[in-house]
């Protein structure tokens, strides 16, 4: 993706970050050692580089070119520099991918490892993509990978330490470019896959008020590696969902898994199932331990 | 200070901040449980007031107006519901004071209480006031409070838990308006006081290749309450001191404290005397105990 301008981070009170068209994109995340990582699964690089990869990700679901990052470091003072300078090559790394530069930070000492990231954007004076904006009609599309991190930490935890979805569990790669793309090609509202696709459509379904409904088969012939239970529940690859206006031409590298309809209304019985703020997931891939989940109940999956 | 447009926080996965004219500020601070507050001496809400605090200074003190402040909060499991709640009311409240608001966050588990602060601040078309422009006969003067903060910590140490210094350690009062204003009128370099006076202006010295010398009486005149060593090295109060050049009009509660000379030229023994990046402090006021201090030498601070 096209690099913007270049933040100045002059190590004064506060950077400076353009934003050449008056409004920008921003978020944070905090992540503590031992919960959201573990360096013995880990290297500092890679955390670092997942680190970012999440904020990152976070602005591109916007529509938004990454611009810049800030950094927190609290770490216990036995830390060796050989961890936080992993940390920080990591960080700058991911940044790197996306034309963002880290501008700013802040390093105290505290008992535990724990990395605060914030992360900004420029929409370039496009309308920043939310959730809340899928319509009936709309065609659900997926960029990047999904469920290969759970899948990944599944290995991990069953001390299997080497392979592509290990590897894509220590290091995700989100697909950056296709954020902007989709806000250019139309896209209704997007998120990135962090909690899982269904938590995720989730939170865009009751956002916009609409019914998803995901095709367990295209999902299925969109991951074939993966096995169903993650490809449907697994978070932490980044990849992008968005919805897509009928007619809009697919950017690359993205591929339609499922389409929004309308709530169900009561006074037409042939109509969609379904309250507002349902995911349905329709097809023959269907995971029974899926069906039989009642975690899943608040998000009103459903096979038949 | 005039109410910038407000940002929007929709809850998706970014907020969106507005910025006026194609650039901001943004800086951030991580704070540690018992090694930059303690419970014991003060609320939550006064560290969620303070946590603020200190990170709006840092958007002011480059001239800019405050629009936005992200949380990133750690904390054990067993929190009490009342210090999130008390944290969260004084984050809120300080921001108000600036016309900023909270937009975005995010809550995580962890062995200790940790909260990192982002704050963004609009510089509504002007350049960002850095540390480097002071100029040799630039007036160095100096907005809001200095050295209760550590006059009170010294007094909470002692045990004495109320009064005005020790109100002024719980929850520092910076002079927000007063950094738009210096920018406004001129100011060639500004910096918060976070690490003390002599060790904030050695920032601006050495960024700027000055040599900056303090009038310890004038500093006694502005703060007559506080001993003069913590007039001269306590941080926290998170006053702003700048540098305005000849002629510039001070802006309300501004006064000056000392100027700006060139560094010592081994061609004119009569001209100023100091290297560049060297602070002096001069008058009758100065502390005994700072002469004889060697954590000092390198700010270059002298008594005559």
């Amino acid at each position: 993706m096209a690099a913007p301008p270049a933040p100045a981070g002059p190590g004064d009170d506060a950077a400076v970050v353009y934003a050449t068209s008056g409004s920008l994109v921003v978020t944070t995340d905090i992540l503590v050692e031992s919960r959201h990582f573990r360096l013995d699964w880990s290297s500092p690089y890679d955390v670092g580089r997942k680190a970012a990869a999440q904020n990152l990700a976070d602005v591109v679901a916007m529509g938004a070119w990454p611009t810049a990052l800030l950094i927190g470091l609290a770490c216990p003072p036995a830390t060796r520099l050989t961890v936080t300078d992993g940390l920080a090559d990591g960080l700058r790394d991911e940044c790197a991918e996306t034309g963002a530069a880290v501008v700013g930070g802040d390093v105290v000492s505290a008992d535990q490892l724990i990395i605060a990231v914030t992360a900004l954007g420029d929409p370039r004076g496009r309308a920043p993509v939310l959730r809340s904006g899928a319509r009936p009609g709309d065609t659900v599309v997926l960029a990047g990978t999904v469920g290969r991190s759970a899948a990944g930490l599944e290995l991990l935890r069953a001390g299997v330490t080497t392979g592509p979805l290990v590897a894509a569990h220590r290091r995700p790669t989100p697909p950056y470019a296709a954020g902007p793309d989709l806000a250019r090609a139309g896209a209704t509202s997007m998120i990135d896959v962090s909690d899982g696709l269904l938590a995720d459509l989730g939170h865009v379904a009751r956002a916009s008020g609409v019914v998803i409904e995901v095709d367990a088969d295209a999902l299925a012939a969109y991951e074939p590696a993966v096995p169903a239970i993650h490809r449907l529940t697994g978070g932490e690859d980044h990849g992008l969902v968005a919805t897509l206006p009928p007619g809009a031409v697919l950017p690359s590298g993205v591929r339609p898994i499922g389409r929004v309809l309308g709530p169900a209304d009561p006074d037409d019985p042939a109509g969609p199932e379904g309250a507002a703020g349902t995911v349905r997931v329709v097809g023959a891939d269907v995971p029974a331990d899926l069906l039989g989940q009642p975690g899943w109940d608040h998000f009103g999956a459903a096979g038949n």
